[in-house]
C-alpha cells in the first residue's frame, strides 16, 4: 500500500524539475522525471533527515551520484523545508549566486551531503560515508551511530571505472547500509546505452558481493519492498529500476533528447496535461508540500529522540570529540615535541619515513585519524603502531587496506571527512595522483580536509622507471585551486606539514615524500616554518645568489652553498616547501626573503609553476626537463644533472653573466 | 603433451628474472616466476612473432600488464633472440642506458608492444589493439590481418577502475582475439587478496559478455588446451590462472615476501637446487635456446607466407598506405583549402563546431582516421558526415561509440596507435582529461600520436558550473612532458591545430575547444601560424602593451586592443595557441614577438605556466584565480573579471604605474 500522496510527491518532482529546466534554458529533465517515483518512496518511506538541523550526525545521507539530475534534490530539499532552499531559488536553477547550482555542490545549500557531476565520484564517496558510519558504530553503538547512505546513480556511474573500485570495496567490506538505486533507464547521452556496454550490472554487483534485485522504477509498492529487503540484508545493495527516462514527457520520454536539454513549451504543456497537473510553474498545492513537510516531521523526532539518547550515553564526551575540529593545541604541542626529539637525534631518514614517525605521533594524539594505503603501506609508511585493519567483521581498526584502488581510495577519503567523526589520511605513489585525480579534485572543489599521502616524489624512486617516477604531478596538482601541496625536506618539515595537513578545515593537503634518505636540516622547531611556505634555511648575510629548494633537493642546494662558500660566493638557501602558503603572503614579505640577488630553483621535477612566484627571468632552475629513466636513484641524479656541482656551476654562469 | 622442453623453457624464465633482480638488488620476481609456465606455453605453442622484424603489422601482440613483471618479457626476448636483446642487458637490469628498464618501455627494446607498470594500463591498451585488429580485418581480410593480443595481468591490474572500463568495452565489442591471462596468485604488496577484494573475477568478467576459464596455472597442459579454447571462442577470453607467485624459491614463493625484492643469495642457491638447474647466472644451456628459437623460426615462416600473400593480395597498396605515416602533403592542402573557405565565409562557430569542419575535411583526406566520444559524441562534435559505428557485428566503421569511459578510451586509443594502421581521436569535457590522464601520460611517454579532444574548455561551458569547468587541466596537461596542448582561437586555428596534431610521429595532442561561438580572427591561412606556437595577430607597429591569449579569450584581447585604441594606447594582440611548440622556437625570435612593452596574458584559466615563457614581473594576467561557479557564459565572465574591459584597465593600469 502507498502511503499518503506519493504519486503526487513524485509528480511534484517531475514538474519542478521540467519547469526549472525550462527557466534555466539549461540542464537535465530526463533523470529527476525518471527517478521520480524511486526518489518519492525514498525519502517518503526510509529516509530519516532533519532539515531544521543539516549536520545531526545521525542522519541518514543521500547522495545525488548522477549529479546532472540536481533538480531532484533541489525540488525535494525544497519541499522538504529547508529554509535556505525557497521556491525563489528553483526559480534561478542554474543562474549566478544561486545556490541551485547546475550540479549539486556541498555547501551551497543545506542537505547536499557531496559534489557530484563528474560521473562514478557519488557513488565511490558514498562508500567512505558508509564505512565512516560502520567505523563509528562500532566506537559510539547503535544509539548514536545508525544510518544509511542512500545513492542514486545512473549507466554514466556505472560505467566509469571508479564505480569498480567503490563496488569492489563495499563489496569486501560488507557495507550493509549503503543502498544504490539505479536509474536503469537504458539511454545516454549518445543514445541507447547498447550503443556502449553490454555488462549485466545485476551479475557484476553480485560478483562483487553485493545484494541485487531490480524492480520496475515506477511501481512504487515494488520499489518499497526492494528498498525494506536491502536494508534488511547485511551486504551492500544495489536495486536497478527500470524506468523511463524523461516519465511524464509524453513525446520525448523515453529517449536521450529528453536528458540533457530543456522540453520546450509546448511538451512542458503536455506533460502538464499528461501528469494531470494543472498548477503553474514553481507554484505547489498545499496538500503535496504538507506530505513532504511530514517526512521532514519524522526527521525530527528521529534526532529529538537521538538527542535525548547522547545526552544520556556515557559516549556524549567522546562523540562531542570525534565531531568537533581536532584538538589542534594538542598535536602543535605533540608535534612540537616529535620535532624537539628530532633535531636532537638528527636522523638521516627517507622523509616517508620521517612520515611514518610523524603519524606514529599524531595517531597518538588524535583519535580519529584513519589512514590506509592503496596497497602500498611499507612503501608509504602510513601504518603505525598498533593499527590494525577494517575489516568487515571488526570495524574497531583504524587502517584501511584500500586495495589497488587509488580512485576510489580518494574518493572515500572525501567521503568519510563528509561524512564527519573521522580525519582520513591514504598513501600511494606520488605518479598515480593521477589516478586519483578526479576525487583530489573534488575534495579541493568541496573544501574538505583530507590527507594524501603521496610517497616516491621523484627520480628519486630509482629503478621503478619512468611510470614511478613523477615529474610533472606536483605542478599538475598546484594548479588545483584550494590544494596545499607540501613537499618537506627532513623530519621536522614533515611532521611541520602533517601539522598544518590536519589542522586545515577547508583544504585538502597533498603530502609529497622522498623514497631516498634524507638528513636533517633544521637546527631548530620552535616555530613551524613550513606554515611560511619558504623560509631561509641558511643566511650568509650578504648574498650573491638564492637557492631555492625543496624536498630532498634542498640537501643538494645546501651542499651547492657549501660549494660555492669556498669559491668566495655567498649562496642563501630557502627552503619551500609549500608554494600555496607562499603565495598567500604579502608580496613584500615574500620579495625580503627571495632577496634582490639572482636566483636559483632546484627540484627534481619540471620548472612550471617556479616562474612568477621564486624565479625571474634570467634566474635559473636545476630540474626535469621531460620524462625519468630507470637506473639506481643516485646514477639518475647525476644523469639529469641535479646535483650540488651542477647548482654551484649554473650559480657562477648566472652571476658572472650578470 | 607437452611439446618440446616446455617445463625447461618455464625455469630458463625464472632463473633469469631471480637472477637479474639480484644482480640489480631490485625488482619484482614474483611475476615472472609465478607466470613462467603460463608464458612459456603461450609463446610455445600460441605466439606467432619474428624478431628479425619486431614490426611485422600480422605479428601477435603480447602485452605484459603487470609490467612491474618485466623481466619475463626481457628473459623472452632474450632467448626468442631479438637482436637487441643480448644477454649483457639481462645482467644491466634496471640500470641506467639498459633497454632492460625496470618496467618494459615501448621504443627501448624490440618486442616490447606498450608501456607498462601503472596497473590497469596494459588491459586497456590491449583492447584497443584487440579492435583496430578487428577494423583492419574488416577492410584488407584474413589474409592480411589475423592475429591475437595476449595480455597477462596481475590482481591489481583487475583492481583498478580502468579495467572495468577496459572490460565493459572489450565485452560488447565482442573481441574474440583478445585472451587475457590473469595470474590468479592472491598475493598483493600488502599481503594476501583477502585484505582488500572479493570480487569472483571470473563471474564479473562473464557478466560483460567474456568467455572465462579457470585452470592450474602450473599445468602447463591444461594452460593450452585453455588458450586453445579462448582462441576458439567469438568472445574475448579470461583465463584465470592460478599460480603461486614465486613459484621456485622453496622458502619464500607463496608469500607477498617474494613480489617485489630480490630473493638473496641463500634463497637464489636454494632455487636453483629446488627447480633443478645448474647452471651459472645468465648462462643457458644451448637446448633451451634452441627450443625458444624455435618459436622465432616458426614466427619466421609465418612472416614470409604472409609476405607472399601480401604481395598477392589486391589490398598490397591500400594496406601499404595504412601502415605508412599519413599523408602530410595532401593533409597540408586539404586544410588549406578550408581554411580559404573559413576565412572567405568568416563564419562565428564554437571551436568544437569549427573541429567538426575540419573533421570533415581531415577525414574525406585520411581513411585511417578512427573517431569516437565518451558518450558526448554531439557536444564534442567528434563524428562526421557518414561515419558509422564500429559494432560487434560490422566492423566497417569508424567512429567508436567508447562509452562513459574517458580513462579506457584514452588508453584505448594508444593501443589502436601503437596497433597500426590507425590514427585515432576521441572526444569528451576537457575537465574530464583528469579522468584519462595517467593514459595521457603513458601515451606522451611512449610517444603515440593519438589526438585527445577535449571540449568545453573553461567557465564558457556555463551552466554546468565547476565540477565540468575546466581551470586547471589546461595548465596540469602544459606540465606532462612530450605532449601538445593546442587551444585554437577561430575555425583557421582549429584546423592548423588538427593538421600539427595528425603530422606529430612521436607526440600526442590535447586539442581544447571552446563550447561558445567564436568570431574568424585571422585574414589569411598562407601559413600555419599556430605551428609557430605564439604569433602576432595585430600589430600596431610601436606598442605600449602586448596582449597574450589563447582561445576563446582572443577575441577579448582584441576587443581590448580596440578599447585602448580609442585611449591613444596602442596594444599588439598575440595569439598563443601551442605553448609547447612557442617554448621551442630560439629565444631571440620568442623576444622579437613578445617585444618590449608591459604584457598581459588573457586566459580564462589559471595563470600557471604562463610566467617564464610569456610574463615577467610586473605583467599582468586576466584569468582564473580560482574555481568557476555555475551561470550562463556570459555572466561567468563578467563575474570573474574576463572581460575587454577589465583587460583595458589593466593595461592601463600597469602602463601608468610603469
Amino acid at each position: 500500500m502507498e502511503p499518503g500522496a506519493e504519486a503526487a510527491m513524485a509528480t511534484a518532482i517531475r514538474v519542478l524539475a521540467m519547469d526549472a529546466v525550462e527557466a534555466a534554458n539549461s540542464g537535465h529533465p530526463g533523470a529527476p522525471m525518471g527517478m521520480a517515483d524511486v526518489a518519492a518512496v525514498l525519502f517518503n518511506r526510509f529516509i530519516t533527515v532533519d532539515p531544521a538541523d543539516d549536520r545531526w550526525p545521525d542522519r541518514d545521507r543521500f547522495v545525488m551520484s548522477a549529479g546532472h539530475g540536481s533538480m531532484l534534490v533541489y525540488a525535494i530539499n525544497h519541499m522538504l523545508g529547508y529554509d535556505d532552499m525557497p521556491m525563489a531559488q528553483l526559480r534561478r536553477f542554474r543562474q549566478l549566486g544561486a545556490r541551485t547550482a547546475g550540479h549539486p555542490e556541498y555547501g551551497h545549500a543545506k542537505g547536499i551531503e557531496v559534489t557530484t557531476g563528474p560521473l562514478g565520484q557519488g557513488i565511490a564517496t558514498a562508500v567512505g560515508m558508509a564505512l565512516a558510519e560502520r567505523i563509528l558504530n562500532a566506537r559510539f553503538g547503535d544509539d548514536l551511530v545508525d544510518h544509511h547512505t542512500y545513492v542514486i546513480c545512473g549507466d554514466g556511474c556505472l560505467m566509469e571505472g571508479i564505480s569498480h573500485e567503490a563496488i569492489d570495496l563495499a563489496g569486501h567490506q560488507q557495507l550493509g547500509r549503503l543502498i544504490v538505486l539505479w536509474d536503469d533507464n537504458r539511454i545516454t547521452i549518445d543514445g541507447g546505452t547498447d550503443l556502449s556496454t553490454s555488462t549485466d550490472q545485476m551479475a557484476r554487483f553480485a560478483a562483487s558481493g553485493w545484494h541485487v534485485q531490480a524492480v520496475d522504477g515506477h511501481d512504487r509498492q515494488a520499489v518499497a519492498v526492494a528498498i525494506a529487503a536491502a536494508r534488511d540484508d547485511a551486504r551492500p545493495s544495489m536495486i536497478a529500476c527500470r524506468t523511463v527516462i524523461g516519465f511524464g514527457a509524453p513525446n520525448k520520454q523515453g529517449s536521450h533528447d529528453v536528458h540533457g536539454a530543456p522540453l520546450g513549451a509546448a511538451e512542458i504543456a503536455a506533460a502538464r496535461q499528461h501528469l494531470g497537473w494543472p498548477h503553474p510553474p514553481f507554484d505547489l498545492p498545499q496538500d503535496i508540500t504538507g506530505a513532504w513537510r511530514a517526512i521532514a516531521a519524522r526527521g525530527a523526532q528521529a534526532r529529538a529522540a537521538w538527542q535525548d539518547r547522547l545526552a544520556a550515553s556515557p559516549h556524549k564526551a567522546a562523540f562531542a570529540a570525534a565531531m568537533a575540529a581536532p584538538d589542534a593545541g594538542a598535536l602543535r604541542r605533540a608535534i612540537g615535541d616529535h620535532s624537539a626529539r628530532m633535531i636532537a637525534e638528527r636522523p638521516k631518514l627517507a622523509t616517508r619515513k620521517a612520515s611514518e614517525l610523524a603519524l606514529e605521533v599524531v595517531n597518538a594524539t588524535l583519535p580519529n585519524t584513519i589512514g590506509g594505503s592503496a596497497d602500498l603501506t611499507g612503501s608509504n609508511n602510513t601504518r603505525t603502531k598498533g593499527m590494525t585493519a577494517v575489516t568487515a567483521s571488526d570495524r574497531a581498526g583504524r587502517y584501511v587496506h584500500y586495495g589497488i584502488r587509488e580512485h576510489a581510495m580518494a574518493a572515500a577519503m572525501n567521503g568519510m571527512a563528509l561524512h564527519g567523526g573521522l580525519l582520513p589520511y591514504g598513501g600511494t605513489f606520488l605518479a598515480f595522483s593521477d589516478y586519483s585525480r578526479p576525487a583530489i579534485r573534488l575534495g579541493a572543489l568541496m573544501g574538505v580536509p583530507v590527507v594524501h599521502v603521496m610517497t616516491h616524489d621523484s627520480i628519486g624512486l630509482g629503478e621503478d622507471g619512468p611510470t614511478h617516477q613523477p615529474v610533472e604531478q606536483v605542478a599538475a596538482l598546484r594548479a588545483m585551486p584550494n590544494l596545499l601541496v607540501l613537499r618537506p625536506a627532513d623530519a621536522v618539515e614533515t611532521a611541520e606539514a602533517w601539522e598544518i595537513a590536519l589542522t586545515q578545515t577547508a583544504t585538502p593537503s597533498v603530502l609529497c615524500l622522498s623514497r631516498q634518505s634524507l638528513p636533517l636540516l633544521r637546527d631548530s622547531a620552535d616555530a613551524n616554518l613550513t606554515r611560511q611556505g619558504a623560509y631561509l634555511l641558511r643566511d650568509p648575510g650578504l648574498r650573491d645568489v638564492t637557492l631555492i629548494a625543496t624536498g630532498s633537493e634542498v640537501e643538494i642546494a645546501l651542499a651547492a652553498a657549501d660549494l660555492l662558500a669556498g669559491q668566495g660566493v655567498r649562496a642563501a638557501v630557502v627552503s619551500a616547501p609549500c608554494f600555496e602558503l607562499f603565495a598567500a603572503r604579502p608580496m613584500a614579505e615574500r620579495d625580503a626573503l627571495l632577496g634582490t640577488a639572482p636566483r636559483i630553483g632546484v627540484e627534481a621535477l619540471v620548472r612550471q609553476g617556479w616562474d612568477g612566484l621564486f624565479l625571474r627571468p634570467g634566474d635559473g632552475f636545476v630540474g626535469m626537463a621531460g620524462f625519468g629513466a630507470s637506473a639506481p636513484a643516485a646514477d639518475l641524479y647525476r644523469h639529469f644533472g641535479i646535483t650540488a656541482e651542477c647548482v654551484a656551476d649554473l650559480a657562477t654562469q648566472i652571476i658572472r653573466g650578470k
